[in-house]
């Protein structure tokens, strides 16, 4: 997949070093990571500035992303699963994908350190799982609203992003957690 | 707002009756009073299965329902509070509209109580908050999947039902819990 723009991934730890806005222009690689262009880039931005930079910030989005990636996850985790996967098992494989170090991790991959704003005092910073997760959840937030508050898209595009079956649908293949028999 | 068919709610204490799944007639007030009819009775009537009938049961929609209500009830919030409201209100807001006793106390006013199917050892025993909350989360899960996996006709039918204007809106308006100036 060719990357547009945007700093690298490779080599050292990487710093927090925006205390300004991202451009719409900055803003092009993570759309097209994402494979989803805003209509409206303002969310997008919004969702990229953390509480420190001290004015609107992402808290709300953080906020809202939290449950919408949990109710897309699920639905993709019930839609993915046989009929006999247990609610534990759904449980766990959803506790697996929503905790703040898969967000992290996800946040790196769409390279958000580089695009999350900070105050002055988070320069030069590494950045902790927290403030990635966040961001993380943010975004989901702010494609939730751009996409016109229609779950669908938040689970197209993360399940072409984060595929169940690279981890979730492989195991209960293997037959690993699947009860037999009624409840 | 007429009732079609179905048992009455007023009076005596409620008691458990049913040991066999409702008939599609039997499903329509309960849609009726949802103003949504469904594609597919047979999910709407899964979600009526309490785990003690011992066939394939509702735990699975309960699980989906959680989530989905919670992403729902989240981007009504969202949206019905003003820019200002500290994600701790909305926090505080949405524990208070999805905790198990608002869930029993949508299901009772949905009428679920009279269309739950348990097990023999459950007939005649009066249904515990736990068994409506989980019925009335089913029911969501069940809307969910029949409407094409669209999280809008949930948040559509949800806050037709139960206005956020009632409670939530109204102490916004008050000046109730308004953090003001950044974060």
């Amino acid at each position: 997949m060719a990357l547009l723009g945007g700093g690298t991934n490779g080599g050292g730890t990487l710093r927090l070093s925006r205390c300004w806005p991202a451009t719409d222009a900055e803003l092009k690689p993570l759309e097209f990571k994402l494979g989803y262009s805003f209509r409206d880039k303002a969310i997008l931005r919004l969702a990229l500035i953390h509480p420190s930079f001290g004015e609107m910030d992402n808290a709300r989005l953080t906020w809202l992303g939290d449950a919408v990636l949990g109710a897309a996850v699920s639905d993709l985790l019930f839609t993915a699963l046989p009929p006999n996967a247990t609610t534990e098992l759904l449980h766990n494989r959803r506790m697996e994908l929503v905790r703040q170090e898969s967000f992290a991790a996800g946040a790196a991959r769409l390279g958000l350190q580089e695009l999350l704003v900070v105050g002055k005092a988070y320069e030069g910073q590494v950045p902790t799982a927290r403030m990635l997760a966040e961001a993380f959840e943010a975004v989901w937030g702010a494609l939730y609203e751009d996409a016109g508050l229609h779950l669908s898209a938040v689970k197209v595009v993360y399940s072409r992003l984060f595929p169940l079956a690279e981890t979730t649908v492989a195991a209960v293949a293997d037959g690993n957690g699947i009860a037999n028999g009624s409840a």
